[in-house]
């Protein structure tokens, strides 16, 4: 059974406040949940229906609360709960390790939109990313809408949320970087190394004057519409970075 | 001002089942209505505050209301109303022209969500693809939140509503038929052409059995993750359509 104030705390963690506060965050449903227990996540309390815990081996020190359908739907974040809700630990920030740069890194430059932060998560997990750095503005990827976007990704990809100018000031001149400008060239005939860091920008205004100043590739998706006069002004942050993990990995790692 | 009248009318039209009776849809915001007012599209009457009216010209034959920010509340989809509303005609169903797949042209089996949809059709609009072709059971293009998502595309990108089965049944052999699929061959490896038909399927369950036995190239966009068994299962429908469209543009469409 849920007490009142389980139900008041589960619901303030969908508050950016109160995540920062309790340092906690939720994560609904069976796929996600199941692969946040197969993860490097600390969960703190499963609550669940007794249908989907019947199912499960769930280790000892994870608390366990079965629940009603009814109270499931006081704690959800969706429209149609699905079966269990798990209260885990935000992971603590740790220091950037510089030997992420020797794989691919996205860097975001004040992604706004929760749902294009748990896309890009996922397309990462796809193109075996391990990283992300946001700026200081990015959404919270512990926004529920984030986490449940991720399907799942969220346990594998790790994010960081950095100030990115003392971060670029910081780097190594020899790591490469790449960014998405509309100003940029076309990435399919530039040169592409299979390191580095790719930044992508803000949903509308792209990436800030600020950050712009550390990019030294610039790189474009070409439209090739008809009529480049009438055409779609710009791409979703999310299919940019998709576009541009694809092109890099397809160039490096033919299979 | 706007009248009881109206003001029902227009919310009816956030129903399915009011569009297809009269017809009609709603595009809301500056730039959505001003490229509808430069497309094929027939709009039949603006509603907008008196600020967003000041700077345009709209032709004689197009209703105008001139409305309070408390009236374009009433009629508003969106959280924040955005200056003007605009009730537009749906177009008429055409017969499919056989022309249009000299080209290439995205056929949808059975896209859910309205923001999958609009996504897709800025996409197909930024990569100059002119036709999409629409299973019965995909959302409603005129669906406002589709509306919304294609950020002015739905402007210039045509959508047609089929039955599939009927049309690949009626179509030439000699079109080339591809589609995504999870056990497809790599689409980085495989022979493209620059005209034919791109299958994508449903979020959940793919392309359908009955409309895969049509396809006649099953593409799969590979991961590249360090370790297979564990990465994201899937990418999500408009990512997948991204990344397709602009693997075939960068083979044929080189700049």
């Amino acid at each position: 059974m849920l007490t009142k104030n389980t139900i008041k705390h589960i619901n303030a963690l969908k508050q950016k406040k109160f995540r920062d506060e309790f340092q906690q965050f939720m994560a609904e449903g069976d796929k996600l949940v199941s692969e946040l227990l197969h993860s490097h996540y600390k969960i703190i309390e499963i609550f669940a229906l007794n249908e989907w815990l019947d199912n499960q081996k769930i280790p000892e020190n994870i608390a366990v609360t079965a629940v009603t359908t009814d109270e499931l739907e006081r704690i959800s974040s969706l429209t149609t709960p699905n079966k269990v809700i798990a209260l885990i630990e935000i992971p603590q920030q740790q220091a950037i390790d510089n030997l992420i740069f020797n794989k691919l890194v996205l860097v975001l430059d004040e992604i706004k939109d929760p749902g294009n932060l748990g896309t890009i998560i996922r397309i990462a997990d796809w193109f075996g990313i391990s990283d992300i750095i946001c700026s200081k503005h990015t959404v919270d990827a512990y926004n529920p809408k984030v986490v449940q976007a991720t399907m799942g990704s969220i346990a594998r990809v790790k994010i960081h949320y950095a100030d990115l100018a003392g971060l670029f000031n910081s780097l190594s001149k020899e790591i490469p970087v790449y960014g998405t400008l509309l100003n940029g060239d076309n990435i399919y005939t530039q040169t592409l190394t299979s390191n580095g860091i790719i930044v992508l920008g803000n949903e509308s205004r792209g990436i800030s004057e600020e950050i712009q100043y550390f990019i030294q590739h610039k790189l474009y998706i070409p439209s090739y519409a008809e009529n480049p006069q009438n055409k779609a002004e710009s791409l979703n942050a999310a299919i940019a970075a998709a576009i541009v993990c694809a092109e890099f990995k397809r160039r490096f790692f033919k299979k």
